[in-house]
């Protein structure tokens, strides 16, 4: 098979690895023993794989210093930033922990035999379990937090899910070493090695969703990924459930008083939120509206100023770099102009200007309104509050949807804008930007499509249940039930004869 | 547009109804009524929609002559059996008043801002939200608890999403009763009219769910059915969520000691699971495994007697029981032998003979594992208890697994068997029957592939989350959330900075 090259960003230099793509038997033999790992994964007990994923976190901490710098060189985005992504992959672990230990994601639910108004009725217990091996494809733009040591990885293994993890080309060395040590921890608790894998290549990645053995899929990505990876799934005889973290565009309304109370910070603030890391996040606010009033005017001439004088961004790889410039081009084609972007020669490897755009709201269209990934924001400029409704209802569903407010800015106008943002997004952001994405419980991370194909979140405590199906017992030998379902067990909230009971520690 | 036609199965009748199929037209409008229900029902307060419930609850009760009496016209199924299921799709909408009233089922959820490892988090705070209008298929064999009136409705209502219900065509006068019944008790409390429609036509059906504002699809129906669906819902620019419940083999296995101890209960159990209704049950059990002993021959011999001088089942349609009479051919050319099956002639309308079919474990196969819905049970004799996982793996994933025990039956089998069962179903019956579906919290009703497409269960109190979506709120001010996540609300469950804090009524 094809030797995996790795390129260094900053300069466009391409090097063989070690490494091959996986081969067809690799493939196999690899979901032959997550399956495997599969029985004693969902066998190990709920603290014991919680004290799993501890030990993974402590096996990435470990070697902090060698992931770091290999994903530095394999993606430019400094090593600030993967520290701290770093730092945020192994407390999403952590947090995985604690939500086991807890245990009410299982949905532990009883409902004792009764008589009723039907006549007698069986005793039923219901509870989530695990599905099975998954997928995971890992995001270029996290080599970190949504790759091989990603959240998605970090749910299916607290669910019980062994991974089969599809490393990102533009950081395989990266995606290998997350992967090496998430299995040196694997087998610090006496687990099989099938537990987690990777493989490497596009077609072992399609290959992979078309293995019978594998349950389901995860990806943030592209539209286009998921299109091909929708497609060789639509070859299995069975539907597997695919979970994709699309594209978003992330609109962020300033409103008047926000803009006359506090114009320069929200330029400050902007600036970061969509230059920061070359502005590859799936969070980036594309499109920022506002006000075409002397406040406004302030704002814009902060953020241009800040523009005018960044250097460039390196982008994650060529693929990336030339999309970015092409959808400049072509939001500048639909009408945009450009308010600012320094001229930067020579840009060396794959580096990009920071561009920004402007357009007034009459001349909103749905071509403004597409993603272009990378350090580019539209502003788009609006004389009424009244018309934003309309140009909201073009830009398409999102992660997240944000505004700016002050007490001096209308109420009704605030709760109307608010309404349109949450039925088009995930998450609502006030007086806040959208990038940096908390790791919490409540925590959500997914929207309507485009934003995602499903209605399923890939960060917070929730996203654990994208990789569990519910299985009722009905008239169960004690003996038989997990412990979860039996009648004396009070250590996780359940649900009994349908009134909740919290855990008794 | 076309007449609808109602046909009395027992008689094959054929009549014209004052219905007509739904046109482009008349749907649109239905279509558009409902999002603008949506916004009048998502504002609806919980305790409010519960009420709105137990009105619906109300209003079919307050017709129970009339829809027990039209829906026995056109489906043949009886009085007593109608009456019953009338009654359980009434509990089910009270049911969903108290889910709602609990108010757990929105997964409440507050982060408040904090210091964390990775530096100053946002308040975060989580709910869930209703996703609009949801497509509603009925199903064929149950008129009102899987139909018009049945849990798809129920739960989609109680989510907050409007419902446009595709009548199916071996009860349209039954669905479209079902429907003036809930629209009256929704006029009762207030509502519009666009919160439940009935449309009529196959046509209506795949063009309903191809209209942009339509959130969600469910279906109990066939995988064809589903099939049909399915590409009418590809051919959107966006995904929407499809919850199909489909096909469903049912295995039961009565072990040794089962057989020895109680083999002529079994036989009436068997009996009365796989002909009650004309075996037009999704868990119909089509699969039973007998030992081949005397107590096994003793077990078989009291079904075959009983088979033998069974009466005649109407089958709901002409397709149904053409597809009954080839299923039943099939199996045999398989190599099913014939046990019994009484000769009743003259059949009229749809009728069909209950039918009994023997094979052996070793000439098991895929074919025979084949669903065949109708009164047709096959009885698969079995000499070693070992051989069991093997043939149950033939056998296509289902809604149920039945297993008969008793205490001296090997605790290692029946744990291993259970092991099997539940990886290849939704719900394991213990010494029971699968059909009788109990209306509960706890319930879960779906499975792998076949049996649905998806991991989300039609039944049950969790079944209310197929029609939900998670939104968070990051720091947003108080008077913009939702009452439930705000900080001084305890009225229902709700998980606070990670700890789960039971409601104080």
């Amino acid at each position: 098979m094809n030797v995996v090259i790795t390129i260094d960003p900053r300069d466009g230099r391409r090097r063989e690895t070690d490494l091959r793509e996986t081969s067809d038997l690799e493939l196999n033999s690899a979901v032959a023993r997550a399956s495997v790992a599969s029985v004693w994964l969902s066998g190990l007990a709920r603290p014991d794989r919680a004290g799993m994923l501890d030990q993974i976190a402590a096996s990435l901490e470990s070697r902090r210093a060698e992931l770091v710098a290999t994903a530095d060189s394999e993606t430019g985005l400094g090593h600030a930033r993967l520290d701290f992504e770093l730092s945020r992959a192994i407390i999403q672990f952590r947090m995985f922990g604690e939500v086991l230990r807890d245990g009410g994601y299982v949905e532990a639910a009883i409902d004792h035999a009764a008589e009723t108004p039907l006549g007698p009725a069986p005793d039923v217990r219901r509870m989530l379990v695990p599905l099975g091996p998954i997928a995971v494809f890992g995001a270029s733009n996290f080599p970190f937090a949504f790759s091989v040591a990603g959240g998605d990885t970090a749910s299916a293994l607290a669910a019980g899910c062994p991974v089969i993890a599809k490393a990102h080309p533009s950081h395989p060395l990266t995606s290998q070493a997350s992967g090496d040590a998430i299995a040196a921890a694997v087998r610090e608790v006496g687990g099989p090695d099938g537990v987690l894998a990777v493989v490497h290549g596009q077609s072992a990645g399609l290959a992979l969703v078309r293995q019978p053995a594998v349950r389901a899929a995860a990806l943030t990505g592209s539209v286009g990924a998921a299109r091909a990876i929708q497609a060789a799934i639509d070859e299995r005889p069975d539907p597997i459930p695919f979970y994709g973290e699309l594209s978003s565009v992330n609109p962020i309304v300033i409103l008047p008083g926000a803009a006359a109370e506090r114009g320069s910070r929200i330029a400050e603030g902007l600036f970061a939120s969509f230059t920061g890391s070359g502005g590859q996040f799936c969070t980036k606010p594309g499109l920022a509206f506002v006000p075409s009033d002397p406040a406004g005017d302030l704002l814009v001439e902060a953020l241009r100023a800040q523009v005018a004088s960044a250097g460039g961004a390196v982008l994650l790889n060529e693929r990336i770099r030339d999309a970015f410039l092409d959808g400049a081009a072509r939001l500048e084609r639909a009408g945009a102009r450009v308010s600012a972007r320094p001229d930067i020669t020579p840009l060396a490897g794959f580096a990009a200007a920071p561009t920004l755009l402007e357009i007034n709201l009459s001349e909103m269209s749905a071509e403004i309104a597409d993603e272009c990934f990378g350090p580019l924001l539209v502003v788009v400029r609006y004389h009424d509050v009244a018309d934003l409704d309309g140009a909201l209802a073009v830009v398409p569903p999102s992660l997240t949807g944000s505004i700016h407010v002050e007490p001096q800015d209308d109420q009704a106008v605030v709760r109307r804008l608010a309404g349109s943002l949450a039925a088009r997004s995930g998450r609502i952001v006030f007086n806040g930007y959208p990038t940096g994405v908390r790791v919490s419980w409540a925590q959500h991370h997914g929207g309507p499509w485009p934003s995602t194909n499903s209605l399923h979140t890939s960060v917070g405590a929730t996203s654990i249940r994208r990789f569990l199906r519910p299985l009722a017992w009905q008239d169960a030998p004690d003996w038989i039930l997990p412990e979860e379902l039996r009648d004396g067990f009070r250590q996780i909230p359940r649900r009994v004869d349908g009134r909740l009971e919290p855990d008794r520690p």
